[in-house]
């Protein structure tokens, strides 16, 4: 069949769409979510299909493309292209079989994650993927392909060493930004670490969010092999260099219900660490009541589930488990976060202990993980010797910043507003949810100077009437908005 | 958030969407899938949102709606509309209880299908109720309370009679068009049956189809309603009705692939029978290697599971199990069909007896069901002395079409292509699918005399270079596409 091509100027992320008229699509007996080929000259491409129920935009005779297919395939307005029906991806019996409770083999994981990153699987499609690996579970070989496809079909560093090593937190925990002190105690070390973060999700910052303070995070790939040759190690945001573009499309169906197949989340983290060469990777899991792993028990078993994958995919695997009851570090949010990791690094006098403490223990280990004996002590001597420090300012000023940014310089927004205590006694729960909703009303990440300072941390003594946290706005409306949230929700307890 | 809306003027199915910036989004802390609420004035709409990844169609500051969204909000171009975060609807814990493997309650499952008729839900998200009923199967209670909300939120007809009877055939064999015979007769014998077919999906012709050889199909509710009160019933077609909008939505999710969950399946089915009124109903499951049944173990389970549902909703409900291993009737095809079966009601000698038989068992069966004693020699009567004619004569009358057209006026497709036995013996294969993909190829339903004349049935002897069957085309191409399809295929078999 041939029709007239209607420009659609709008790019939209996920598969290719094309629209139909209806009376096209009854002749092609097509019908939404169908797919069809488009040829061009010797070009083509594949797309799914909806269609337009009236006669009005798209006319029979026409068809719609958004700006994804008009690109591939060069098209200029009103011009004619030929359509044809095609058989439905192989990938979809897969699918079902995986649906049906069968164990996918390394083929056909590898197609059906080719298929979804190169496009051809519908978002329908696609999330009955995610709901069979939900619902069935993955055997740790479905896991290891599954690893292995997300790095084929995604981007990847090269920085030509032999030795390289990386660490993941299963999020949940407001600031805890360990990698800002782990990276260049390690890197001072002489380990490479080409460490790649997210920015916030559902938190009130990111690891790239926090390191954009002090320095740009957006790197090209090039760029950061050649920051971490020199430097060793990096901070960037990972958004970039689409390590695991599959990875992103399956987060994206996952949201919508808060399904975390442990599959594809074990697949989701490790493909990263492959994809930039990573061999030894320290993985910690906080576990607290508001924390993403809630019980010890969970903890223990995914623990065991990453050793086992680790093990499957050659890498050398080391999991802690921490406590994930609060907040580590005082400030939350990108500026408040940053001034915290840089008085650690500084060795001030009042850098939150509990962030220094974190830091040193993980960078110790991740050392002692490739062989270095009095790793401990090792790390506290780079990080009081401002061997660490100096490494932090090596990679702000290459990846763009300024190294002689000081924690006075980072402020917080001007409006604010103090929450005391009511009563004297000790602070016995604090709660990370309340504290990220608050965070989150007050502007961060978008303003990078939001946030949160905590005071009081559980287990201290607090006085009644005395300041237990501040909240910062850039804007009155938004701190008025974060004050709101406050009167809501319980965000400490005081026994 | 304030955004300026920007039209995009193209009307497409399913759930209402909205595009918003990148940048906007991340201000809104929303991601491609979720939701927002865009408020004018008074007005409101829910609607789910995909993200423009450039500043160059959807700006900073705008919004692009579509027409469904433009239309409900009354959206002139640039006017500025209120955007704000909402809830995620209750029903998508429900579907994640049932994807964990909960059962639905009679509430739960109400909500999930009013979100779903009322676009509150996406593909993605109504696409994991779809695999949560098929892979966890659904309880008889669940298929009740599923069928009462696909009525609850569809069309119906009010017809105002006690007694309404129905017919449903598990599809799958061509032509097989008992309904044009049953609903003659069981009319004249009194009883009400609102017939509402569909069109043809993945056949050659659908009931719809074929009775609009003879008049119109596309009645409105009210239109239909007179039609039954004055002639006790009518042959239409159903998707003017809505009668389970929430049905058609999901066998939309279910195409992909070809999921058939047991339990929407039969909710499907009952709830346009309930939705048009009628208490007793005659399910037909034929069976065969190319029926959609395969085998009488498959049939027999599918036939308890109808008794049992219908017990539960009150229905008085027969099932048989019929063969289906070849086409009933001769002609397939609109055309073909139409004059099949005006031979049948006509009694003219040459008219297909298997067709006749089956519809003549399946009138009996349905008087039989509503008390009246030896209704096959009655249905007899009715259909030998004319009186299921003139039925189908008063039908066709009200239905808008010519009373007086006879089998001769029905012309099948110029172009014709025989096909002949290659050696002498009788048929004892004959295959169904085949025979769709030949007619579909030949132009049907789309062009009505497009289809494919049978000479011969199963059992049947033939002799060498006698023709089995010819194929009917409306044009060239058409035949010629047909042609090449037979030479693919095995389409009989002669022993």
């Amino acid at each position: 069949m041939k029709l007239k091509c209607k420009k659609i100027n709008i790019s939209t992320s996920g598969p290719l769409i094309a629209i139909l008229n209806i009376h096209d699509a009854d002749e092609l007996d097509v019908t939404a979510l169908d797919r069809i080929k488009i040829k061009k000259g010797k070009s083509s491409v594949i797309v799914a299909i909806d269609i337009a129920n009236d006669n009005k935009e798209i006319k029979k005779g026409q068809i719609g493309l958004f700006k994804g297919v008009q690109a591939i395939l060069k098209i200029k307005d009103s011009e004619t292209v030929e359509i044809e029906q095609i058989q439905r991806p192989n990938s979809l019996y897969y699918i079902k079989g995986k649906l049906d409770g069968k164990e996918l083999n390394e083929k056909e994981m590898d197609e059906i994650i080719k298929d979804l990153v190169e496009n051809r699987l519908t978002e329908v499609e696609s999330s009955y993927f995610v709901s069979a690996c939900y619902r069935n579970g993955m055997t740790l070989d479905e896991s290891k392909y599954l690893t292995n496809a997300i790095v084929r079909y995604g981007g990847h560093l090269n920085i030509g060493r032999n030795v390289i090593v990386d660490k993941h937190c299963i999020g949940g925990i407001p600031a805890n930004r360990t990698t800002m002190i782990v990276v260049p105690i390690v890197a001072a070390a002489g380990l490479t670490i080409p460490k790649t973060s997210t920015r916030a999700i559902t938190s009130v910052s990111g690891t790239a969010d926090t390191v954009e303070v002090l320095a740009p995070v957006g790197h090209k790939k090039e760029d950061i092999e050649k920051i971490v040759k020199r430097a060793n190690g990096c901070m960037v945001w990972g958004g970039v260099l689409d390590l695991a573009s599959a990875d992103d499309k399956l987060i994206k169906l996952e949201r919508p219900l808060s399904l975390d197949p442990e599959g594809i989340l074990l697949a989701s983290i490790l493909s990263k660490k492959i994809a930039v060469g990573s061999k030894h990777v320290l993985i910690d899991i906080p576990i607290g009541p508001e924390a993403k792993i809630k019980t010890r028990k969970k903890a223990e078993k995914l623990k065991n589930s990453f050793k086992k994958l680790g093990k499957k995919l050659g890498l050398n695997i080391k999991v802690i488990i921490t406590s994930g009851f609060q907040p580590i570090g005082n400030g939350i949010g990108p500026t408040l976060e940053a001034r915290d990791v840089l008085m650690v690094l500084q060795n001030r006098i009042n850098a939150p202990q509990d962030l220094r403490k974190k830091g040193l223990y993980m960078a110790a280990l991740l050392m002692s993980m490739v062989g270095i004996k009095n790793s401990l002590t090792k790390a506290t001597e780079i990080l009081e010797s401002g061997l660490a420090y100096r490494k932090m300012q090596e990679i702000i000023k290459l990846q763009g910043g300024d190294p002689n940014i000081r924690p006075e310089d980072l402020k917080p927004g001007k409006y604010n507003y103090e929450i005391k205590s009511e009563k004297t006694g000790h602070i016995t729960i604090i709660s990370n949810n309340s504290l990220t909703r608050i965070g989150k009303a007050a502007g961060a990440p978008q303003d990078k100077s939001a946030g949160i300072y905590l005071y009081k941390k559980l287990k201290d003594r607090v006085n009644k009437d005395e300041t237990v946290l501040k909240i910062y706005a850039e804007n009155k409306d938004k701190l008025k908005n974060a004050i709101d949230i406050c009167k809501k929700c319980k965000i400490f307890k005081v026994n």
